[in-house]
């Protein structure tokens, strides 16, 4: 991975008249060889200080905070906002909000596709939780799952992987409730693999697919929670393994 | 790895005329392919079955559940100890915890050298901790991190990536009183790298090294704690994106 050939940009144009730019860089989490992630987001609008950072806060816990790459959180990790008020604008708050998510997401989006070695992008998304943290504890321990993640790089639809790692994430849920679907085939459902065809076409669509999202419904509430991540490919391990201190 | 060509056993003979004796399989955590960790452990001295349970409960938390190699815990992960009596002794309750633990250890061990695509056989000590439960966590954080074991397979004494582990491990401790050695070479002391020949010597240990050794002292109390685990290799990858459900 080299910044200069991925550029990781992002802007929202706002009818108001103001604007927001971001600016991204990644995407291992290393240091000290430092792909550590950066990201600067400027905005024209006039805005209080605490209330941007109280946005930022939010909005980089759906977006940056939900990427995950190898597990490894770099000690230098930084986003930053800047508001210099040229606009004049003061913008109505929600549209604010949802420019910067879109903005911040669209950079995260950008990171994990430039991630270390990866050949396939892929997002995972628990619905049907009891809580929002446990959807996303269990989002991130699927898309941390090295078996899962190694599956993923051989195209190998292995719903097993995906209810293990679930299960020891120890949310709350029941594998009869349990629903699994990758690649928008259903291949697990209310605690049964599903009998039919799926599982080959799912084989056969994962193999040259180089975005991947994988469903999994815990049956026990209405939060859900999603986070983005890449498969593992030896070239990771061999990127990793020939850098010298 | 096959089951066949890597036998896991270990027993103790002791001399007021009981044995323990035990088995076991492994070693990725897999499922549903199954490189369960499973292990039966057998004894003729006679016990009341809650001391049994009690001492063994004691002793796994310091071997079986103190190895990883890929931080993916299987379902079917199994330890069964059985005592039948058969020897007429019951034993000291000491010697019979620590002859436990020696086998439960030696059984660990095989375990993780067995490891999927391993070359490296690793042990994480961590002292120095405010709390036993601190030095676990820090312990399993290094012994997890893909930079870290990805560094490890291109032996490179990486002290940066042990550090930034124990960093976002949030465990109690300071940089400025932190102490990393690698294979016997003290890297990092007090927060500082150590200037000398050693990163120059630790690189040509780790290069052709079987077994290592990484130390942390975190410099904040008493407590330590040990994890066993294994490097990362690109053949690890090979293995599990081979599979096929």
């Amino acid at each position: 991975m080299t910044t200069d050939t991925h550029p990781k940009r992002a802007a929202v144009v706002n009818a108001d008249g103001w604007t927001i730019g971001g600016i991204a860089k990644g995407a291992g989490m290393i240091a000290p060889d430092m792909a550590t992630m950066l990201a600067f987001i400027t905005t024209d609008v006039v805005a209080d200080a605490r209330l941007l950072q109280g946005i930022l806060s939010e909005v980089v816990s759906h977006t940056f905070n939900a990427i995950t790459i190898d597990g490894d959180t770099s000690t230098n990790d930084t986003v930053l906002a800047f508001a210099n008020g040229a606009s004049g604008v003061t913008p109505d708050v929600e549209q604010f909000s949802s420019a910067l998510l879109a903005v911040c997401r669209s950079l995260a989006e950008q990171i994990v596709a430039d991630g270390e070695g990866a050949t396939k992008f892929v997002r995972v998304r628990v619905t049907g939780a009891a809580y929002e943290e446990d959807a996303r504890r269990a989002a991130r321990t699927v898309a941390e799952s090295l078996l899962v993640k190694t599956a993923l790089y051989g195209g190998d639809p292995n719903w097993g992987r995906i209810a293990a790692a679930l299960g020891y994430s120890h949310v709350e849920g029941s594998l009869d409730r349990m629903t699994i679907s990758i690649g928008g085939y259903e291949l697990f459902s209310s605690g049964e693999p599903v009998a039919s065809d799926a599982h080959a076409q799912a084989r056969v669509a994962l193999k040259d697919a180089s975005q991947v999202t994988i469903l999994c419904d815990l049956g026990a509430g209405d939060a859900f929670a999603e986070v983005l991540t890449t498969d593992l490919s030896p070239s990771y391990v061999s990127l990793n393994a020939k850098y010298e201190t």
